[in-house]
């Protein structure tokens, strides 16, 4: 079994952003050479997500309330009596999930025609990584 | 490693229904001749899911009830405004995973005694696709 | 690819319980020799789950307080005709995901700084097993 590695920092402007990455999953994939296996994508943070959804900018809004319904931006999260500000975030990134697996086959990304994977920053404005890791052969 | 993909498409009678696909992802294991390793398991449309739950038809229905509840069919979501219909499905597919990793140990999949896979149709009544991919040896 | 499989049994002594389990996925990797590949970490139950966040006691409480809200214990679930009790256990599990993949970067597991592995307990008071699967070269 092969394998390449990549990470990826994001520094977002906003709180929340979702951020289109999967050309950047297909640029790895490339530099690997590897023909069938899988790309695992996955955050490094435990306020961030990763997930395959459309690019269509209604829905990553409906998507951003959904999370901030169930899981609202609040002072009174027993998480913050460490000083942080920031249990929402944890909590978007529990209901998300933090990583995909994309299959690899003939040497492209085994994607249907509408999935696009995106990088879900719920506490941003600040450095946060994001690893890519292509395995296979 | 080795590797064998097949795809299964459905056409769902109802909007949402939950199938149980579990020898099918046992079929293409056998054909594989591998061992040790994993499949994986991916709805290739952002409209579905795939899980591991009970073969029992009140919590596949606990599981339709809440997942309408949190995200339920309605007119209004921002999705809606390019003309599609299916907002609450693509928030259900965020809500459930589109994927799920099954391990195979002795060449069989490594799975506890009440553990199945679901393929979970959130928009259906049309062709839908789904990858399964064994790697290994 | 080289594979190595081990399973953890729980017996909490509490329905649900977040029990973190970086240190065993740790022993696995270091017994596999494995360097680079991942290791998938999965529940071989539909009433737990396993996740990768904060081990800090505050978020795990606010995490199973949103667990408990969306997907309370219940009677009335449809579930329960079986005789069964624990339909909101399988709820919770569905909602937190039931893996996770760890990748292996030379020799370790590729962590962000405060990403540690949790199985979480949903309907615990007897014993339930865990998957630990390292694969790579």
């Amino acid at each position: 079994m092969k394998s390449k590695t990549e990470y990826l920092t994001f520094n977002t402007k906003n709180k929340r952003e979702y951020i289109r990455i999967t050309d950047k999953a297909k640029e790895v994939l490339d530099a690997s050479g590897i023909q069938e296996g899988m790309v695992l994508i996955s955050a490094m943070h435990i306020t961030a997500g990763v997930f395959i959804n459309d690019n269509e900018s209604g829905i990553l809004s409906d998507i951003d309330e959904m999370l901030e319904t169930i899981a609202p931006y609040r002072d009174d999260y027993r998480h913050h009596r460490t000083g942080e500000k920031n249990g929402d975030a944890h909590l978007k990134n529990i209901l998300t999930h933090h990583q995909v697996i994309v299959p690899v086959t003939a040497g492209k990304l085994d994607l249907g025609p509408w999935q696009e994977i995106f990088y879900a920053e719920f506490d941003g404005r600040r450095a946060k990584r994001l690893v890519i890791k292509v395995m296979g052969e």
